[in-house]
């Protein structure tokens, strides 16, 4: 049994938003508490019902009102970044009793909420993924022994409880944190890794792409990602990924000196400190 | 047959330094010509006793001598970068017809040898690793479909078409390229990455490790490289590394700004070029 599962008591979810990450939280409860009922909410009615003849969904609708949310239920809103709030609110209109959000930023979301939904949001951030998209590409365990941050601000201990209790039922660990704290670490060990890996993509000319090797293939790998995806989560973490993006450039002025000045032992320490930092993951 | 394989007529190569990249030519030369000597040269007996073992080569040495080199041989030096002038002016010395190597940086290695060792020397690189090392690790298709870089200096075109066949014959494509274009080339594509993978993996403090996911993993994978290889590749290609650190620095700063000011259209056309770019691949 799922550290947590025994204390799983949600009766339905909402998930808002059936895609890569939405489907893999609908497939996750669905594998392990098939009483609970799972609703997707959508605008494309074709792949909605798509995702129910799957088995993800036990049902599905294109609105968000209390007709289609059962009373207590637990709400997922799994949008880009710059959609969240929005869906947060309706949700919350519609009778939500908790709402917590799948973003890669947190301090933006909780922001753009009026104090009426921002008292039934918590937000969380299960750090999973993968290069693919959509609900067909869902996976079950995509969250198993994956980090979630949770991020609650004046919640009560009972609705805190509840988020982290649900991220434990399907396999996560959970570390709370501040949503200006979560931001501050995100922008340093993911929004800084994609700015960096689209400007190396961008430094390297298309003729030159036939001398890449292996290493490069690697360290641009998500540059491929979704520019309209990526933009809205780097402009709402604009200020921790400005300072990560300093921090980034000191470093490089380091090994840029070491070089340029042919020092060999402190260019060998930088890298010795990297590596070893590296091959402790 | 391999493109280019029913031109290979080498009796004998001489491997100088046996590990993934020397044991994977020679197990790459064994598969196909099972008739050409192997003989790999190194420091170490027991590995190389080992590596013979293995069928990776048909003799071994710990000396470069015209007693342990057949007539005619080719010579394939695979060390370090610092240490391959060294290797090629011995293997000239000692009688190698002709001579030449694996590694990442051209124009240094030239630039160390002296005018009877250059006259013997064409530079390679077979653009072709893995994150794995030592003989043990070997794969003897390698190299197939990988891109060869071949660096003539002043060279025969007797002697540079017997290199180029040599790693067409083992399935390469190639392409010759002057040594400090090669040198510009890779900084780009070779050498910036790892630069840049270990700037992540030095901005991220230990206890922030936890709340890394994929992108983090891909981005800085190669950062775990060794820092004592790593180190004279970068100082021996210096010029041009200092060069690429200044291109991405002036992309990165296009980022910063776009970021900065919540310049969206800005940010996701910059996103959108290197996306597509590294989809290309």
């Amino acid at each position: 049994m799922q550290n947590g599962s025994r204390n799983f008591t949600e009766q339905s979810i909402v998930i808002v938003g059936v895609g890569l990450i939405g489907g893999s939280i609908a497939a996750a409860v669905r594998k392990r508490f098939p009483e609970c009922k799972v609703i997707g909410i959508g605008r494309n009615r074709e792949r909605l019902k798509r995702a129910t003849e799957r088995g993800l969904l036990t049902d599905w609708s294109e609105q968000m009102t209390s007709a289609t949310i059962p009373h207590g239920s637990l709400g997922i809103v799994c949008l880009p970044v710059n959609q969240i709030s929005i869906a947060v609110r309706q949700l919350a209109d519609a009778g939500c009793e908790l709402v917590t959000d799948a973003g890669s930023v947190k301090g933006c979301v909780y922001a753009a909420l009026d104090d009426a939904s921002r008292g039934r949001f918590i937000g969380s951030h299960p750090i999973a993924g993968s290069e693919h998209t959509g609900f067909e590409n869902s996976d079950a365990d995509l969250f198993v022994d994956r980090m979630c941050v949770v991020t609650p601000v004046n919640a009560t201990r009972i609705d805190t409880d509840r988020i982290v209790t649900f991220w434990k039922s399907i396999g996560s660990a959970v570390q709370q944190m501040s949503p200006d704290e979560h931001d501050r670490v995100l922008a340093l060990t993911s929004h800084l890794p994609h700015i960096v890996a689209a400007v190396l993509s961008g430094c390297v000319e298309a003729e030159l792409l036939p001398f890449t090797g292996t290493g490069f293939r690697d360290t641009t790998r998500i540059a491929a990602g979704s520019a309209s995806l990526w933009g809205p989560i780097l402009l709402g973490n604009a200020t921790h990924c400005v300072e990560s993006i300093d921090a980034a450039e000191r470093l490089l002025q380091k090994f840029r000196e070491a070089i340029n000045t042919g020092d060999g032992p402190t260019l060998e320490s930088l890298l010795e400190v990297s590596a070893q930092r590296r091959r402790t993951l």
